[in-house]
């Protein structure tokens, strides 16, 4: 079995880590042993690699977060889950693993029949987009949102989401490459970032009031969303790809009344009720077992290729998500 | 009489304004013609000359948004008034002016052997204090808040009014010469901005849990409020002293749930109740005519002095606010 492995932080994530030979466990009461099909590579992934995250496993520690798998062999008074079924893995298993073993009580059983690469994604991006259209303004059918990094994973979902409920978007990416990719996925508008992005979206919306702003990015581009909302509208940050903190001028803070707020996926589940999780993952298993939701993979690694899976979803220059699809 | 007048905007405030001489003018139906007895330049003053302020009146115009004054001559059929009484006038009044004509109506009588000077910055400055303190967090005795810019006006009634409602003030300053003027207007912890500003107030305050971030600032100065904070606490901006926009770091917006909002003076005006507004006027009055809430005066000018004075209010280094004192 191969483990991707890291023993300590530092600022080149893919110095850090390594695949690494483990035996075979020992499967204990209620245990399960779980061939791992797929696991993607998050930015929150590479920001614990770097030590940037907001919680930090204790070291040494097995990358990846959350993955999809088929139960491979069950331990003593494992019950639940069947050999052969397809299951998703807990949060912070340490997916980017040829196996994991798990407490079958922990496993949720998917439909077999569903892409596993997409459901390996399933437990972070899109309850991510949905909770950020739904948590902060009560956006109705034929509002506006705009959004950068919108060629992420959150990006991307949140697009296709948005267009589901009849929720317009502006979407921006940093890079002209990047909006071929992203127009493919079905945003309303598309444009790369400047600081007159305010005029082009206004422009391009008709001078619509744009009721929210999703900002990943940080620095300069966090004021240019902010530029572009309706007043009083807030700006919801959720990640630092820029890896500079989010500015707002006063220009928007005070004479226009735009908030900054935050959004992290952690201190939701951590406060939700499991019935409002279970809503949440119930809609998107459904979706993404359909096919109505889906991200856009830029590669596939096996677990002896971890460095280079790391180097390149650390990369900026991606166009969809790295996925560790271990080799069996 | 004298006027500060301006025809232009433009980067050096003290450039673009000039005392003029005027004509007495012909007092019309319920107009008053009131001496001044006293008009600060507050930082929004210097904004409005420089172009950067929320909202500009159009141009030629006369600087000063308030002041106290001395009601020397009465047109016909003016009442409510009388000649010799001090009364506050009208936000925007173009006050630093040796005379100002008003409506009888819009005058509010002041009590006479009040400090006119101490009067005369009541109508921006306090009420803005009250506000921040009130509108955000539901402070309760024994708090605690931090605030940057102390030693602004601002700063020093916050302090005070603070002090007052039993709230624990941290009063941060970007100097260690204002240090000592901060302390002796009652704050309970002052020190001077910087990078480890959070580890020093942690150590101050015994590790108190602080509730309410207040910044002027703007930059990374904010930031360092940020870091202050406890989880989930907003950070009110409401100037930019500075002149850079407000950063956040993702680790206190996402990790932290920590907010930036705004508050403007002028939005909270069109959209209390005149209820409201009466209130707020009513409690500053009386504790500034009593000697309670009081605001250091760096220097006083005359009308003819304007460019001195404005000089004076733009630079950052003054230890109180710069008033405009007619010579009559």
């Amino acid at each position: 079995m191969l483990k991707a492995r890291y023993e300590k932080r530092g600022p080149v994530p893919q110095d850090v880590i390594e695949a690494v030979s483990v035996d075979a466990p020992e499967l204990g009461e209620g245990e399960v042993l779980v061939e791992v099909l797929a696991a993607p590579i998050n930015p929150s992934d590479v920001l614990t690699l770097t030590g940037d995250y907001g919680t930090l496993p204790p070291l040494p520690a097995i990358g990846g977060n959350e993955g999809v798998g088929r139960v491979a062999e069950l331990g003593p008074n494992a019950s639940g889950v069947e050999k052969g079924q397809t299951v998703l893995l807990p949060v912070g298993a340490g997916t980017w693993s040829t196996h994991v073993t798990a407490a079958a009580k922990d496993l949720i059983p998917l439909p077999g029949e569903a892409d596993p690469k997409q459901l390996s994604m399933m437990t972070i991006n899109p309850p991510t987009a949905i909770l950020l259209l739904e948590q902060f303004v009560d956006l109705k059918e034929g509002d506006w949102v705009i959004q950068n990094a919108a060629n992420s994973g959150v990006g991307g979902y949140l697009m296709q989401i948005a267009a589901q409920r009849g929720i317009r978007t502006v979407n921006v990416v940093r890079r002209e490459s990047a909006v071929a990719g992203v127009e493919e996925q079905g945003g309303d508008v598309t444009l790369v970032d400047g600081p007159d992005l305010h005029k082009r979206v206004k422009e391009a919306t008709g001078g619509a009031a744009i009721k929210l702003g999703i900002d990943a990015v940080g620095g300069q581009s966090t004021d240019h969303i902010a530029s572009c909302l309706t007043e009083g509208a807030p700006v919801v940050n959720y990640g630092m790809m820029s890896g500079e903190p989010c500015q707002m001028s006063p220009a928007n803070v005070v004479f226009r009344d735009v908030s900054l707020k935050g959004f992290w996926l952690a201190r939701w589940f951590s406060k939700a009720s499991k019935e409002d999780q279970m809503k949440i993952y119930g809609q998107v298993t459904q979706q993404i077992a359909s096919g109505k939701l889906k991200a856009k993979i830029a590669a596939e690694y096996d677990v002896s290729q971890i460095k280079d899976a790391v180097a390149a979803a650390a990369s900026g220059e991606r166009d969809g998500k790295i996925l560790v699809v271990p080799q069996h």
